[in-house]
């Protein structure tokens, strides 16, 4: 069967940063399904107009199109039961919302505001124009301004992590014993940071560090192979 | 067998308040385990010597003393493997967490912040010189000059709550359809500002005050009947 994600890309191909499309590249992999990925670029809403919106990870999983990571993940684990599973049991996938919620309103915002301004540099040159403006929108000010105080602010962005590190003190995966979908959520954050930014978001004694390095190695190194700053 | 559970009170015997507390008692109500609780304040450390520790909730099953909420929690799902699930299995378990971690580390101490002022009237005069001098220590402020901001800082706190809040869009519970941990967890904060305060921390027409009063009327109402402000 034909499987193909349209994954966001930087102006080089290969280069692929969006949180979410990361979540469900690492749950296919988790899931052993091979997919053909297909850049995208945030103006090209044309292509993905078949989905009935234009955001991605959009999923063509033969006859079926999905969007929305959440929604990929679950139709991935009612679709492929017998494949590995992306949660571990209906009672952990309605907890690994909490993750997935706790992600889009407080790490997303947080990651945004330290690297989104360095997303323009690695992006095509006919994309920045929408990127800038549709973001200045939504933030009110330029993305200059919306990182201006990245250093003075990288401290308590480093506390919003507590929970994860707490976490992560206590076993080596926020799944547990081995990695699943509620990692693949938070790392997807890591992996939007890695692909457009230098900027060091962690340290290197923290057990969050140790972690992403841990998602890093994961299925052949999938995530460590794709373009994207080792810092 | 007989099972007892030292329990933080107020001078009002009945008013319990400790947000870890909660969580024992919503556990032990929903694995259906009987508990006689013991009223039992700051100050009476060696009343709860024998645990080896001088933190609340100590439970002690039979034979077993066991102290901290969540090695409680871990040990009654072992040990009563009969008894309905606190969490769903082990990967679920894992994940909850989570919900615990960012509880401890985002949710207590934003509560706190609003109601810690409050616990001073609440609590016998003979601990009052101990609590204040514990928590002012702690704080680096008087319980005063932590509270002063709090209406200002009321819809900060509102919206740190936006991870449970989107959860509880989608579902009715933290768990999912039905309650667990990770519910009992996130509400034993309410339960902490509810036994203290009659400080509104939420709006009514917030999905997270919805839940609370599904929360309260669990198990016959043993959260409600607990004296309290209603608000």
């Amino acid at each position: 069967m034909n499987r193909t994600l349209y994954d966001l890309a930087g102006a080089d191909p290969a280069l692929r940063f969006s949180p979410f499309c990361w979540r469900t590249r690492m749950a296919l992999a988790h899931k052993d399904l091979p997919v053909e990925t297909i850049p995208w670029r945030f103006t090209e809403k044309e292509r993905i107009a078949f989905s009935g919106q234009g955001l991605v990870p959009v999923l063509v999983d033969g006859e079926r199109v999905l969007h929305d990571s959440w929604a990929i993940a679950e139709y991935l684990e009612e679709t492929y039961p017998h494949c590995p599973s992306l949660f571990g049991g209906p009672e952990a996938q309605a907890v690994t919302r909490f993750v997935n919620a706790w992600t889009d309103a407080v790490l997303h915002p947080w990651v945004g505001r330290l690297v989104v301004r360095d997303i323009l540099d690695v992006i095509r040159p006919e994309d920045r124009g929408y990127f800038r403006e549709s973001r200045e929108k939504r933030f009110g000010v330029t993305l200059e301004a919306f990182v201006a105080e990245r250093e003075t602010v990288l401290p308590e962005f480093r506390r919003a992590l507590q929970p994860v590190r707490l976490v992560l003190r206590a076993q080596p995966f926020l799944a547990g014993e081995a990695p699943a979908y509620a990692d693949y959520i938070v790392f997807g954050a890591f992996m939007w940071a890695r692909g457009a930014s230098a900027f060091r978001l962690l340290e290197s004694d923290d057990p969050v560090h140790a972690w992403r390095e841990r998602m890093l190695d994961l299925f052949d190194g999938l995530a460590r192979r794709s373009p994207g700053h080792e810092v």
